[in-house]
């Protein structure tokens, strides 16, 4: 099965709603910025690379929605849509990536004779944009894959976090996709997964996407990582990232932090898959990366069900940092950087 | 309000139905020594003292009913129930000594002419020490929550996991008895409560009993604890235990080994609310104590709703093992051992 993430069809961005799996498998359908900036931030579609696609296709919509209009409006209207995705959350930085690469395009495109070029020729060279990023998502994991998955010995035991899968990409996962490779190798690669309380990514959409596969996955609460650490029951974590700054510092789901300090103690390696677009050398370290606070609903229950008690003040950051020196390895596209620093994020975008 | 989790009425044994906290507040009725293992290993009643007393009251709600008999039939029936209490649930070592205690009152009563007292007799005896039993508990964590409150500052943000508070004891608590005690002497304390998943106790016990008294206490869920250490706010943690070896290791809920761990790295205080009933010198290291593994439908969702993809395995440990080397300190009812090992413990219970 190979799953689709987001998808176009007839003219409009299709999106698994994440909220509803695996109970329900439904696709929602998406036509301008603003109802694909209400999709990421209500969390239809999640995880880094994900958001950053589903960004895209956000300003092409919105260019295709507007294409009729004269180019005064057409221009603003992208800008409103270039906003409005902008401002829907603030941690990924695959976000605003793929938004800068959206306006570089719009602005490739206007040029070298501002404003003569069609609202409608924009549109199409937008579209073509966001179905490039798209692409080159889906190859990027793969890459990262072939690279990370000679990290993983023959009968690897590999704990995961929140879901760094082909749900949170355009495909093959990041994590995930890493564990796929290792697979497709002919590997022996059995997961443990975190379920990720709040939104229960893990239970709901890492354990969905790796029994589809028939990998061999086994659910645990977050509480008991570092239990099975102790026991011995863990060879390495491979987790995804949402955001990493020039010094390699590691923004990723809440609750990572605590498995990078417990897979340090017992000397277990961790991971994180994180292609280039996820690498924000504008920021020297992960305290200045902005974290969400999201809803306290979320942690009050779980959808409708909500078993906290009645006047119980409520915190929920939605991610953490990891210091770098708690990374043994960043696995990209290029090739793996281990115990990353500044000095071996700048040689990386460097090469070849 | 003052919380009664266990109470004799009418020649019954009444529990608090922990598993319905906080949305519905309501007491189940006991008779027999099967009843309340049922309850015990359900999870109606939990915690490791609460289980204690309760088991006490188990032996001599079984006397009672049997107390009619002949000897010889009272005598297997006390057998049987012991037996029966003894099999419930096999972390907590309260429900061991509680037991021990009872088989001990019973050998007493029936000495030194066996079988001479009546059955009657005998369940009166066995009565009188489970409610002996009950009141020496509150006693105690009084006496832990006096010790232990001079060890938290004025002002103090408190960690807390699990729920080790007045619904896991026969009132008063021991983690939270700490903190009751700190508030009671005119500290401003306020807390930080994981939830605690899979039978989040900290969402839906210890958040209920804290708004109760308005003491001030802020949710999370499990996998922040990290994230809000890293940033500061905590300044303690305080947590009960479900049995301690010889060497000072504590065995305690499930992700306790996790938030010591860290708050190890952020060089906060960890300390351990401990009646010396809980601590077990016939286990020489936390490695030798059983870890109970619960059913796994607890972590596949929460009562009737089920979130975890079909097919996906699950493990579900209830306990897990701090070394002693994480824990900063022992609160016990004959006061507060620092640095825990084999030779402060043997010394504590020589103490007078």
């Amino acid at each position: 099965m190979n799953i689709e993430t987001l998808r176009w069809s007839e003219g409009r961005l299709e999106m698994i709603d994440q909220r509803v799996l695996p109970s329900q498998f439904r696709y929602l359908p998406y036509t301008n910025a603003a109802e694909v900036a209400t999709g990421i931030r209500d969390m239809v579609v999640r995880g880094a690379p994900a958001i950053g696609v589903a960004a895209a296709y956000g300003v092409a919509l919105e260019a295709l929605q507007q294409q009729h209009q004269t180019i005064e409006q057409f221009t603003q209207a992208i800008h409103r849509g270039l906003d409005v995705l902008a401002a829907s959350r603030p941690t990924a930085v695959n976000l605003f990536w793929a938004l800068k690469r959206m306006r570089q395009r719009w602005v490739a495109v206007s040029n070298p004779e501002p404003h003569t070029d069609s609202p409608a020729a924009i549109a199409q060279a937008l579209l073509a944009e966001a179905h490039g990023i798209c692409a080159e998502d889906i190859a990027i994991n793969r890459a990262m894959g072939a690279h990370g998955e000679k990290l993983l010995k023959n009968g690897a035991r590999v704990l995961t976090h929140c879901n760094a899968g082909a749900l949170a990409t355009a495909g093959h996962g990041t994590a995930l996709g890493v564990i796929r490779s290792a697979v497709a190798a002919g590997k022996k690669i059995s997961v443990i997964a975190d379920e990720t309380r709040p939104f229960l990514q893990g239970a709901r959409l890492t354990a969905w996407e790796l029994v589809q596969e028939n990998i061999p996955v086994t659910l645990i609460t977050d509480n008991m990582a570092g239990h099975l650490m102790a026991q011995g029951d863990i060879d390495a974590v491979v987790v995804g990232t949402d955001r990493v700054s020039a010094n390699g510092d590691v923004v990723n789901k809440i609750g990572t932090y605590m498995l990078a300090v417990l897979a340090h103690r017992h000397r277990i390696p961790f991971y994180v898959a994180c292609p280039l677009s996820t690498i924000d050398m504008t920021i020297l370290s992960g305290k200045d990366i902005p974290i969400e606070e999201r809803h306290i609903d979320e942690v009050r229950g779980f959808r409708n069900l909500h078993w906290a008690a009645e006047g119980v003040a409520i915190r929920n950051p939605a991610f953490d940092v990891t210091p770098a020196d708690l990374v043994t390895a960043l696995i990209t596209e290029k090739g793996v950087v281990s115990q990353p620093n500044e000095q071996r994020l700048r040689e990386l975008f460097r090469s070849n």
